[in-house]
């Protein structure tokens, strides 16, 4: 590895947009295979010129070949500062994963896909988790409701959501889409019968959201859950309306301590 | 340029994803500056290794500069035959043209946006142009309405158009607009005030229509246009209800002669 | 179903942008589960005024269960055609497939992610299927290197085919990538140690290829694959000297007879 | 406007995904008009249950027919806090900008297209400006060139380049690109001679440089413009052996003072 001379070390440098099939360990028990598109990268010493760019491929394969679930990013972290001499590593996981849904009425059983993301960092020894999922909802515009006689726009929605764990804690996607997926004016389901289609319609009537309602519901359901230690929402609307989103973004630490 | 002994003409070669700014004639006069997304081609003879891609380039650059509007795709194509021994020379533009909207009731205007297609295509001395407009509207569900106490699902849906003209003839964008904005449920405007979206939303219920209905009617607006010679038409709904899309497609042959 | 008047037959309608995991087939045999991105359609007769939207989700839902592979596409379009009491029905499955891969000099297996696509469709009895590969590459090209003193500008491109098979016959996803993979300058790959980057290198400038060249050579090895009737390639070279693309495309129908 | 009884005041609320024509400034004088993709937020206090979304799209309508152009940011962020009542608004602007390149041998002139942004937030009385441009170059890798007999594989790469300025000081779009288009192998042209081709080939194997390499050389580039005080760089490229991209990342405050 040849040295270099400019006095910079680099914060992060390896691969991304790597596609490779992964695991991830589904609440219910087993796996679910997935298409992970995948970046990894590690800070880079002053005094180093480049990294080693194909030891984090063999790093990915390996880990891929034994089937990488979130246990095992830390894991994967750990290989990485170390064959690359490196201070931090961090790693973005992004993959659709898919959760079984229940029509509302006649309970037939439907994939729902939502897409997800785990993005962990390993600095020196503090190991960082975020977990990101993108949940689709309908949103009912309750302004719309109210001066119309009959009648109101709703659409598309989508719910954001990225939280930061305690050490050592950890939320299921399927716990966390159970915690968000009711802050929209209806769920989404893939599969919908008539009388399924007469509940949502009705449902989604009976509680009409604005986007602003939507982002402060699915914030007081985080700042409940303990596991969590930071979170982000952002609430995209597809207006059904007009040609562009409504949007609303909020972030937010929550105190916590380590138990004694 | 070196010969080529593998004895096959190449239907298309040139440049793809080239971008420029162009100036669209408007219909109520004067041109529109867009953001251009250019595909320019030729037939390449068998004998001809290859083509020589700077003149594509030089020939979009010159045009660019002068002002690239629809009346000069003629013009490029034939350039571009000539200038690359070709039989047939190709070209696509897309771009976002926007047109003012009046809102319903307040009659605020305000600026939509339209994904727009010119495809041209020259064959020996047969010019062939083809004009395509994507066109967002509100679509409401027939069958939420009806089975539903109250309320009707509804989201924003594409209607996709693509229409090729008898010789000498052609559509504004402005009027191929105005035969389609009125096949969904509602149009789509940028800027409502409370009155406007009343309107909107009453307007939409009052007028439930199925992915089908919005194709048939626009089947219809688009065989009584004489001009036309052959149409494409797709419809999108973004369903609200879901996360996957309700789709429809269709295509036709008019039939026409030349006038004596 | 009530009836409709404007006595229109629909070509096409049904569902878009449905995301489900699949079972490929794999050539060395048991099965990759892919994400797939799918749309189903059948045709409406001219006097239904809407399909049954949801029995597209049932259809797709129970064959996802079971494991849906190219083989089952067929009884897929059987079923919708049945259910949907329609002519036609049409099927189209986007994904991911991985093959492995092995570097050319330290023979390092890894991973490496292609584009797929299934295109079925059951026109009464008459049944069709296509095969799409895209294919990344390397292209180096000859111009550069020939007016060069050293060096030549090369880049990652892709061959995009897409096939259409004789009655009972197919192709597998490996057979065909087999055919193509060889007609870039070079072939690509996840991991490569220093020995195979130095060949890779090296047996990149020893094949400079146009975009032309890369074309009329997978046109030939496609025309010498006695299962396939109709062919399309595309290549897209995302030149590193530009910031626009070289394109070339070709189609081709190949003359043949039913084996008496 | 309703009470809200949540207590929680939302950091951002507005229109997202808002395309409008602009014109943006150039440094040789006059304007340039591109299409804008634009969100436009406000913070929204906590008694307030929703924000007035038709005063965003008012407000953006107003200042896109008087030719909203990067001095004018400022105002219509003033506007925005004003009419909706809010301590904080924030602007996001996405556009392609054409700016003339002279092939380096023939000085053929033509335009190449760089995606920008602008980013503009008020909070209280303070003003934040961001200026973001995406460079593409050629990047030439070091280590292949070196262990090969001949040639080196190269590719198209992304310098993406985001800075903040001092009160009072803005740098020009192409005073920005002028200081970070240096920073590659080579830079990039969409017109080229063979005389030039020849030229960028041997120039790009001349100065081959790692991603590494072109990060910190952006680095030391933007650390001596005086009126930057704080830069983002990220370095994509798209590697003509692999089909993921190296990728390299770095941000830093710089230290300064206000004049006195």
């Amino acid at each position: 590895m040849s040295r270099d001379y400019r006095g910079i070390e680099i914060q992060k440098v390896g691969v991304k947009d790597v596609h490779l099939p992964l695991r991830i360990e589904q609440k219910e028990g087993g796996y679910q295979t997935v298409l992970g598109n995948i970046s990894l990268t590690a800070s880079l010493p002053r005094h180093y010129k480049g990294t080693h760019m194909s030891r984090f491929m063999e790093i990915l394969m390996e880990w891929s070949q034994r089937g990488l679930s979130v246990r095992h990013l830390h894991g994967v972290l750990e290989e990485a500062k170390e064959k690359l001499h490196a201070k931090r590593s961090e790693m973005t996981v992004l993959f659709k994963y898919f959760v079984p849904k229940l029509a509302p009425v006649s309970k037939n059983q439907s994939l729902l896909d939502y897409d997800c993301e785990f993005t962990a960092s390993l600095n020196g020894h503090t190991y960082n988790l975020i977990l990101g999922v993108v949940l689709p909802v309908n949103s009912l515009c309750p302004c719309s409701k109210e001066i119309s006689a009959y009648g109101a726009h709703n659409q598309r929605g989508l719910i954001k959501v990225r939280v930061r764990f305690k050490p050592k804690e950890y939320l299921w996607i399927e716990d966390l889409i159970a915690l968000v997926e009711q802050q929209g004016s209806c769920q989404i389901y893939p599969l919908l019968k008539r009388e399924d289609e007469k509940y949502v319609t009705e449902h989604a009537y009976d509680n009409p959201k604005f986007v602003e309602d939507i982002l402060r519901d699915t914030i007081l359901a985080l700042r409940g859950e303990p596991k969590v230690t930071w979170f982000e929402v952002e609430v995209e609307n597809f207006e059904s309306i007009h040609n562009h989103s409504a949007y609303a973004y909020h972030n937010e630490e929550l105190s916590w301590s380590l138990p004694e």
